[in-house]
């Protein structure tokens, strides 16, 4: 089962809200329907979103009606569209990024269908840097993951928040795969419980021992010593460390702190943001009132209620032992290591 | 809108699992549909169940078809069926304790019915005690408010937990009245959201300023500065202080103390069990898996996951900032302070 994929003139998308109790996927015919469904968290997830709306790109180029001329100022109406959907996850930015550089790079392309071959090709590109990057964040982060281990996880890090595998998840797969015995504790991740309904779903699937619970319980787990570490995903990561992830993310590093449980992310380098200095520059989306005010579609409070809905809070660096990447496992200080990380690539 | 309400010959229970959608009521003819309304948590909030099970204990007075002589064996019943809904909280065991009291007082009264007259009168004076010990509760903690602040609280410690007014609220409330500027956050309190359900519910009748958030969200409104304090009830306190209370309260107590946030704990003295001496020694109730695995009435995950839902937590002492009682507001060192206020009373 895979979030995104690439049928030739369409973008298949499983619609992840409606998980786990259907299965229900859309093929997007445009760059428009591609954008709806990444507001919609049809398909979310930092690197499935960048890949996403990289073929959501590859997209508005096969719409395109006009001549080559008039095809740079009609993809940045397809740019712009793409940009606004979220504003959190950096690796949307950065898969744009790539592929107006791939048009830029086709300026000497004059005919139309070759510059579209290439975009996707391009897109293409994206999703398998991600699935290779995805692979060897298991590789690496499997090295921290003891023999015996109870490990915690917040949201869906996994591969449905990616083209393939995931990132924490990945480790966590790895680790299962080379005989580890390694149980999961999955916060249940409201407002939106991707815990719940899809890291619980692809577990499962991958016969990972797997332990649900409320996002409340984390703290008490801690102090029974029943968590060995910690490992969430990412949407952002700042030049210093700081990062930005699913809601919550914050709360688990400050009770992991306290309880002396080491605290992983897992993110391919798409996620790191090197011009964003630190975590108070990274644009936090806020939400519909409506996720909080229901669960799964349910009222479950007065209507007339205020509410807050940040999907996203940053977890200042000096909170995380390590951060997981392809490129190896990242430690303090960030601001010196994750430059030399970048710089190298 | 009472939780309960003693009819003469029945205990009026509001089913607070329908709430805030329906207001339904089951008015409780005997002992044994007392203690199914407490375990089904259609009553609930360690004062309110204190209460209830003194009116239960009536009842079962009431239903009693024998003789004088058989009376105690048969209320021995009636008090194991009562004690064994719901372990965590001591009010329950506090509250059958002063009516099984009252009834070895009663041993030369010889006329059934004015034995039953004296326990329903000490029902009532132990729901007149829960009153009246709210109110002061209220007055006490309201010395600690700011004239604007802005309240971090969890579960549901109001006027639906106790007999009136309730514990947290009966400070906040207080504070309202007298025309401080107070805001309320409110966890939503998964798995059953008391939060989002009743606390919401109770404070948007009152109108005082409430927002929900989900329970992941406190860390990072803290972080931001947005919370000046937290103030949640109880459902045993150990003769250390250490606090049992609604799961993900330990997790706040963590989170508040990182954050320099006061965190304190209202609640009536008939909390206070002195005979424990330290949380490790509170039972934690574990309830359905059902509960993680919907979200109310709603299935969210998975059939099959496994599931781990303890129903309160411990916050050690040393978290506590003070706590407050209808005799004045406790602080550390608790082992003394809160023997000195059991020994005065």
């Amino acid at each position: 089962m895979k979030a995104i994929e690439w049928l030739g003139n369409a973008l298949r998308i499983l619609d992840q809200t409606k998980l786990p109790h259907e299965i229900v996927y859309r093929d997007a015919l445009s760059y428009k329907e591609v954008a709806e469904a990444i507001e919609q968290m049809e398909v979310r997830g930092a690197p499935a979103i960048g890949a996403a709306v990289a073929y959501g790109f590859a997209l508005g180029a096969l719409e395109y009606q006009g001549n080559r001329e008039g095809l740079p100022s009609f993809m940045e109406e397809v740019q712009d569209r793409l940009s606004e959907t979220r504003p959190t996850a950096v690796n949307l930015f950065w898969a744009l990024r790539r592929m107006e550089d791939r048009l830029r790079e086709c300026w000497d392309v004059d005919d139309l269908d070759e510059v579209r071959r290439l975009l996707i090709e391009e897109a293409d590109r994206i999703a398998d840097d991600d699935r290779r990057m995805n692979r060897l964040i298991g590789e690496y982060g499997n090295e921290i993951i003891p023999e015996k281990s109870n490990v915690l996880t917040h949201c869906n890090a996994g591969a449905l928040a990616t083209v393939e595998y995931g990132t924490a998840l990945s480790v966590i797969r790895k680790a299962h795969e080379t005989g580890k015995t390694i149980h999961v504790y999955a916060d249940e991740t409201r407002p939106l419980l991707q815990g719940a309904r899809l890291t619980v779903f692809e577990l499962l699937r991958d016969k990972v021992p797997v332990t649900l619970i409320a996002d409340n319980m984390a703290g008490y787990l801690m102090q029974q010593g029943k968590v060995d570490l910690v490992i969430v995903g990412a949407d952002r990561i700042a030049a210093n460390g700081d990062t930005a992830n699913k809601i919550g993310t914050y709360s688990l590093a400050v009770l992991a702190q306290a309880h002396g449980v080491p605290f992983y992310v897992a993110a391919p380098t798409s996620t790191i943001d090197i011009k964003v200095a630190n975590g108070q520059e990274i644009p936090i989306e806020e939400r519909p009132a409506k996720e909080i005010r229901e669960c799964f579609g349910v009222a479950i409070a007065p209507e007339e209620v205020n509410v807050y809905n940040p999907a996203f809070d940053v977890t200042p660096a000096k909170y995380i032992t390590g951060i997981i990447t392809e490129k190896g496992i990242i430690a303090a200080p960030y601001s010196v290591n994750l430059l030399k990380l970048m710089v190298r690539s």
